[in-house]
């Protein structure tokens, strides 16, 4: 019974998310239904589920198969039966026990602001636009105190009975090009909205609205009325899964 | 009786092109339904009519209007009243007599090819994948046989009782990354379908199935069926016009 690892890629704009959800499309849909012609039907496992909107550029599922498989064909045959939105940029077979989701070390994801006064209309499907001047510098000031383990729960979506501790290996903004502020946050795993929930206090801490200083009560409020919201899904990519 | 200046972007992907047709959605519909509704009907003539799927970074619109304007005002009140695949960059008054067409001294137009085994999904709405090996080297070389002034009819879809006789001043291959190939073409003006055409030529010198010694006669023979058809639209995109 081999295990499967799919490394793939999806623009996000036209799926609501990555989880299966009757009569809408969905990113695993759509890759079930690939699977299922080309292998019957499995059970597939994802690294990170992400929410209407959002992209990946990196993205991982496993799944087990009742035979072994010839790679190539099988990643040809799925790029055909996918939509073009979404590509199988690999696909290998795994150890035995591998789960896309639990084998996973660390999680990158990023966020892109294009920060200026007019919209992009080659940009607008995968940043968020804010026409306000931002400091950067307090943004990234504010970024770093999400470094270390902390209860997160000031940046998630209540989910009953799970903790929102989390360890935040590395957060910060960085200005590839003028006009673009990118986002990069690494951790082991991320709970629901947490990236775009920082995000969004980063903005308004950089908008002067907030001040860092009070960025570490907010984090420790576990309280999300505390918070700023959610940025919006658009700009947000899952860019990297480690193993 | 002020004539208006107005610069515009689009991501070409939804529309059915630049000029108005019934019943489809195009760049020119949407833009002159928001004219119609801030300075009441007015008529347009514009640098570039791009067909459907072409992108334009740059595409210049004029027309005239009755009373001075709030150009300001004018163009905040337009960018909310477009879809966000088009953004008004700049708006101007202009001399009398302007016109967005034929005061135009030069045109340039871009075609990115990506040019890996693989598709993108993020590139797939702005470039033309092309996963064999192309000899970019073979496909300068045909480029540039397309400087100078020759009589297009190869390349352009027949319009009857239209010269095809065009300038370009400039046409070359750059790999501005690793897998990307992009052309830049520069002229006075083009004919319809010409840029496609010129690229689906050079694309084919550099798979070697046309030889570059070839591309000369083929660019006189002044006949479409010695071309090679047409490269597909979404890599094309109006970059720059010049007053």
């Amino acid at each position: 019974m081999p295990t499967v690892r799919l490394d793939l890629s999806y623009d996000g704009t036209d799926f609501r998310g990555y989880a299966k959800q009757p009569d809408v499309r969905t990113v695993q849909s759509e890759l079930e239904r690939a699977l299922d012609h080309r292998f019957g039907p499995v059970e597939t496992t994802v690294a990170g589920r992400t929410d209407a909107g959002v992209h990946a550029r990196h993205q991982v599922v496993s799944f087990v198969v009742d035979r072994p498989i010839d790679l190539d064909a099988a990643q040809r045959s799925l790029n055909q039966l996918l939509p073009d939105d979404i590509v199988v940029t690999s696909i290998a077979t795994a150890p035995e026990g591998f789960s896309a989701r639990f084998s996973a070390t660390s999680r990158q994801y990023r966020y892109v602001i294009l920060n200026q006064r007019l919209p992009d209309p080659f940009l607008r499907r995968v940043s968020w636009h804010v026409a306000d001047d931002l400091d950067a510098f307090a943004m990234n000031q504010a970024a770093r105190l999400m470094v270390g383990e902390h209860d997160f729960a000031s940046f998630c979506r209540k989910a009953p009975g799970r903790s929102t501790v989390r360890t935040v290996t590395s957060a910060k903004w960085t200005e590839p090009q003028a006009a673009e502020l990118r986002f990069e946050i690494d951790g082991s795993s991320f709970c629901h909205q947490m990236v775009r929930s920082v995000v969004a206090l980063c903005v308004d801490v950089g908008r002067g609205l907030v001040d860092v200083d009070d960025v570490g009560a907010i984090r420790d409020a576990r309280d999300r009325n505390e918070a700023r919201g959610a940025a919006p899904p658009h700009g947000l990519t899952l860019w990297r899964i480690e193993y």
